[in-house]
């Protein structure tokens, strides 16, 4: 039998159930709101945004391996090539390219030119320190965790703070192998 | 020339754009997360997200009335009618009912069998006064403070209480008529 082909993010953003985007941006706009309210410190408010995000990125691979047919990934490169091109549509609805590859293939940026979450979003002036939208790093760094992948994932461009589009640097610190026999969830 | 048809839900949430809604389920998770974290108590959470969704409600009416071609409703009750048909389809992807009526036409219920904001959710024993999806009825609330109407809205049934159904109960508090000039935004 021929192996199941990868499906595109089109054509599983077709299909998996969606929401407004409206309303998640306004969401998303509120919960970080709330957060530079009870936090006042911005850079707290970038670790929360970033673990939410982990949390949320943990699980979300589930969604991903299970609804995308994405086979096993043979390196990095490939990997965050799917991610940019499968991920990001299948989520948020828009397209990520991969460029400014080190020469080890350890490093790499992800571009995002659109970017749902930011609608309408004007960063106020005491807030010129906060990674908006910090959450899509943390998910990015726990979908990875959840393949063996330990990343470091840095913002090097933000249209909020008057870049021409959003950059996102994801760095491979260690390829955990995979050990047998895999443990339980909780 | 003949006034312009309201939309179907359906038709306008297929026009909409829209995010994947589990990526919308687990962030609002981590918004619900986040907050029993911060403010420990219960109650408390229930309050925010309260006012965050109120928050939400009162922009998202704009983009509720610009996509919907619904022109100003009569009464309470096709206002109710129109949020349940119209406004959770198009936002939520999901259909809701209005029951219950009070004999004055100032009570009723919204009634939803699903809603995309607790799949997968359990309520741990420490959160059973927990109204999880208390962002809802703040949107109505907001929502419907932008067309003069100030409701009270209140959970009487809910699923993850071990209810079949989620029930939301809108009172109609005052109708506040309308004042001219319009008081510009801020």
């Amino acid at each position: 039998m021929p192996p199941v082909a990868p499906r595109s993010g089109d054509a599983i953003f077709a299909n998996v159930e969606r929401v407004n985007a409206e309303l998640f941006t306004l969401t998303y706009g509120a919960i970080v709101r709330q957060l530079l309210t009870d936090l006042e410190e911005v850079e707290e408010v970038n670790k929360q945004l970033d673990q939410m995000g982990y949390n949320i990125g943990i699980r979300l691979i589930d969604e991903f391996l299970a609804k995308s047919n994405v086979s096993r990934c043979n390196d990095f490169r490939e990997t965050t090539d799917v991610i940019a091109k499968v991920g990001f549509k299948m989520f948020l609805g828009v397209t990520a390219s991969v460029t400014n590859w080190d020469a080890d293939g350890t490093c790499c940026s992800i571009v995002l030119e659109d970017n749902p979450l930011v609608d309408f979003v004007e960063l106020p002036d005491n807030c010129q320190g906060l990674y908006y939208c910090n959450i899509l790093s943390g998910v990015i760094r726990g979908a990875l965790d959840m393949v063996s992948m330990k990343t470091e994932v840095t913002w090097l461009r933000d249209v909020l703070r008057g870049d021409d589009v959003f950059e996102l640097q994801v760095k491979l610190l260690k390829h955990v192998p995979e050990e047998y026999p895999y443990k339980d969830d909780e």
